[in-house]
């Protein structure tokens, strides 16, 4: 099998994360989405989405969706474990895994999408909208104080230990800090905590 | 337990539709959105996310979003399963309701925000935006090309069985075609073909 990504994009990031965690190594494949690598027919047949991540089996199976392909991993390595195992722990994951995922890292992307970095990209192929992007913003910088109120009360996003909704909310919060123009505001102590443990963790080099 | 949620709003019917398939009852307890009520400090803190569906359990745990929900009735009764059992089916099927939902339902609930049934709710409390709502038209309706096409070479969305990806699509193509003035064109026929089959279970009517 074979990992079809792009270094410095967020979402590849997680599944690398995700794998450094479980100890497992698959090769590397870059897609260079600059070039458009990622819409063109041959990609495509891939993931008609156009995204990467895509998993590539030997089969030529191919799995897209960043969360889908970690699941297979953690169904074939199943420690340490990721989703939760009784069936509240790993709903209680799944939900905060899913919050952030459509209210924090969608908020971001909004923000990214409509701003200067993908201005040249998004030349005749999309419009461009500055009021999305100030909605992204603000609904961004609003999750970031709900997710520090939490993160007083339990040291990991989605309770007591290390799960895939810490590598979605840390790999959130580096891509809005180094691409997007919003780093979560200094006083949120309680987010940088956790930033900062979960960023200690050897994983988070992937 | 029982289930927060409202008749006539699509997530919450995703679930409804889902404990049909399993053959549960959850006491169903209506949260009226038009007053409000999932704003309220005592439904968020239920759900800080504000939002419906909530599974309540009698020990006071809540858990929010859909698809958390439904994957902890999975784990309560496995059978029928919706989820996928063997690792790549099981990858197949989330890839696939995590792409309806990122890229057709969220493309349809964006052009439902920006459109005119939310015009009055949305009045002072965020702005809408008009070309965002036509993005997310266009979106949906390249989507619903894709699924026709995938829809030709399969009978279900995700492949040979029905799945959860199935009710993530019908209910959105149903909202869609019933709340935001994007109904699916009739010339999609292989589209039509299984909303006909799905539509035909008697799960559709939860």
């Amino acid at each position: 099998m074979k990992l079809l990504e792009m270094t410095g994009a967020p979402n590849p990031r997680r599944v690398r994360i995700f794998l450094a965690e479980k100890g497992v190594e698959v090769p590397l494949v870059q897609v260079d989405m600059r070039q458009g690598e990622h819409k063109t027919p041959a990609f495509l047949k891939k993931n008609p989405s156009g995204k990467i991540p895509v998993l590539e089996l030997d089969d030529g199976t191919c799995i897209a969706e960043s969360v889908a392909i970690c699941r297979y991993f953690e169904a074939l390595h199943p420690e340490p474990n990721l989703f939760g195992a009784p069936p509240v722990e790993a709903a209680r994951i799944e939900m905060t895994n899913r919050q952030l995922e459509f209210e924090l890292l969608a908020s971001v992307g909004t923000a990214w999408r409509n701003g200067p970095i993908v201005a040249a990209m998004a030349a005749g192929r999309f419009t461009q909208i500055p009021e999305a992007k100030t909605q992204g913003e603000d609904a961004a910088r609003a999750y970031y104080v709900r997710l520090d109120a939490e993160l007083a009360q339990q040291p990991f996003v989605a309770g007591e230990r290390f799960t895939v909704a810490d590598i979605t909310a840390l790999v959130t919060v580096d891509f809005a800090t180094n691409l997007v123009e919003l780093k979560p505001d200094d006083e949120l102590t309680d987010l940088w905590r956790w930033h900062a443990e979960v960023s200690a963790r050897p994983s988070a080099d992937a």
